[in-house]
């Protein structure tokens, strides 16, 4: 039986080599569902290739684009929210791949698991913005959130076979980004050219700012406390500019176990489609030859104080977490668009947080709310 | 219920170790017989410390010794090979630690199989010997061989949660010992002292020689076969000075999976004592600021030519191990009275391997007799 696949999300990074994996394994999966943004071109491609049951546009002003092209080949098209959460719930899925950008992401994720769906989660907002509703949820559903990050996949291969109780503590790894070496003076006239020079993964726009800036491994704190159940104080943050070792856990008799591998995010996305088996894949393996030294230093928060403001979000709960993301996707946009300098974003972010209005236990609605607030208040300051 | 466990081999560097971790966890573990080769002395003081049902001297010449001293406490004090079989197979007993050096460790080990007790195994020489033999044996009575060779409880860790078919290939971390940085010249004249001085580990004399001739990765190659079931092709040994990375796992999706901490016996003592349990322990946690760099080479099987000696063994199978093995202990014993140089070494056991009759599928009577030959031959060559 092959496992039937939504994705959300397939024209970007993560899709698209989520449907290389897809085109590497044909006996085992298969695709049901295309979702994408904006990119009516590429979806249109790849709607013709994989032949999915439905294929949904969020941007409506493409939606006769697309629905002209595939009609005659009896794929239906849909588009906007409405189309996305059609698409998160379609019957014959098994799981869904959500790999949207931003807030966006949410509302799916959550249909999806409402029409008990497993998750391949590569959207860590998600967790960030609502991590106690969606995994309350997925338990009560009684589905699986399979982490795609790779980090996140590393923790989870790590904990394959071991207890919840034994685990101490976890180590995220990050790159550190283009600007590890940086002076704090070299930082102030960062052009986002540069900013989107990430040294060993391709990545997105987003998420390649969100790199440099160090938020993307403060977000990942964030959802590593959801998707594992932790305390803050049980998640750390090791800079490894290699990107070899994704991340380890340790336990309480002191060992520490680590995944590694060279930087590929089909990888992690494979085992997501595949736990809990893992399938032969034909990929190049790691070869130490080529990483003679695996490199480790101290996160900064000084100096990315992204990280500090994320930690600062987890502990304070409720809908901070919320508006730091919301607050972070507005100044990558400004960042991105020559608006704002990149010393300030933290800034920003810190200022919106503080004037924010904190709400314990969030629901859905609020955090919609919460989002909108927030963006509004980013906006105001830059 | 504590578990009830003998120590054999209680006075060396493994069975201190190891009473030290029961000293740690006195409400899980307790121990029920000790047994020791020459150590009289220290064979006496741990007695006394606890109490347990029996004693066994392996050296018949100080029984007397240790009878005298015992006796008045009401411990049990036997001797001899029949002594340590007895220890072996004692009836209250749940698991028989194995930490006697060289082939001696075979018998006892047996005998405990037979007796169905679970094994924690620190003595390689079993597997190398007898690897065929032990584990199907173990199968039979359906009893546990749990590692105790920090790199082989590594792999076992990382295959906790995991299954065999998707093991691809595994690789021993190799300190590379005190000549890593020697040029072959500069090895023509090694002292036993400075072999003797492991620059990671501090382990007992045989096995700190064999460290330093890589012989010790070597019988670790042919113990991870057994203990694992790979084939020779899916062992591979990785040069890693720091002996941080304790082994690795690589997947057939080209993940890998390492254990890693500081190097402290302890932990994997207490791993193979706490099963399928992690216990929390207090010692000191590894820690990134100590080890900023973790480096890795290839193992240079030219230089540590012990290596590919022991690799042809285990390609060879049968009684070869064995063989290897014993002219092994007979030419450290040389090289520690300064009979033998030590680049010599692996002369002698490549002609004692090329000398001895080929048997496919010894019996115990057979290795006996194969492991006393092999001392003969490797004898007269020195």
């Amino acid at each position: 039986m092959k496992k039937k696949i939504s994705i959300l999300g397939s024209t970007g990074s993560i899709g698209t080599q989520a449907l290389d994996v897809i085109r590497s394994f044909p006996d085992h999966f298969e695709v049901t569902v295309l979702a994408a943004g904006t990119n009516a071109g590429l979806l249109i491609k790849q709607a013709l290739e994989w032949g999915p049951k439905i294929v949904v546009i969020a941007d409506k002003t493409r939606y006769k684009e697309v629905q002209t092209a595939l009609h005659t080949h009896g794929i239906e098209v849909r588009c906007g929210e409405e189309g996305l959460i059609e698409a998160a719930r379609y019957p014959s899925a098994d799981m869904v791949l959500v790999s949207l950008v931003g807030f966006a992401a949410l509302t799916p994720t959550i249909e999806a698991i409402r029409a008990r769906k497993d998750i391949a989660l590569a959207s860590k907002e998600v967790m960030v913005v609502a991590g106690g509703m969606v995994t309350r949820l997925a338990e009560e559903k009684n589905i699986r959130i399979l982490p795609v990050d790779s980090e996140h996949s590393a923790i989870f291969q790590c904990l394959e076979g071991e207890s919840k109780q034994q685990v101490e503590k976890i180590y995220l790894t990050a790159s550190g980004g283009p600007f590890l070496r940086y002076h704090p003076n070299e930082m102030e006239c960062i052009s986002p050219e540069a900013a989107l020079k990430h040294p060993n993964w391709k990545m997105g726009n987003k998420i390649t700012i969100d790199s440099a800036s160090m938020m993307n491994k403060g977000l990942e704190v964030i959802e590593a406390k959801w998707l594992f159940g932790l305390d803050p104080d049980q998640i750390d943050v090791v800079i490894h500019p290699q990107s070899i070792v994704h991340s380890l856990v340790q336990f309480r008799d002191g060992a520490l176990k680590a995944q590694l591998g060279t930087p590929d995010m089909r990888l992690p996305i494979l085992y997501a489609f595949s736990w809990p088996q893992r399938l032969s894949a034909s990929w190049p393996r790691f070869d130490f030859a080529d990483y003679p030294s695996l490199t480790f230093e101290k996160a900064d928060q000084k100096k990315f104080r992204n990280l500090a403001l994320s930690f600062q979000a987890l502990r304070k709960g409720g809908n901070i977490p919320c508006v730091l993301n919301a607050a972070n996707e507005v100044v990558v946009q400004a960042f991105l668009e020559k608006q704002l300098d990149f010393m300030k974003m933290p800034d920003v972010i810190e200022q919106t947080m503080e004037r924010s209005v904190y709400i314990a236990n969030p629901d859905l609605q609020e955090l919609r709310q919460c989002d909108l607030e927030a963006r509004l208040i980013a906006s105001e300051y830059i």
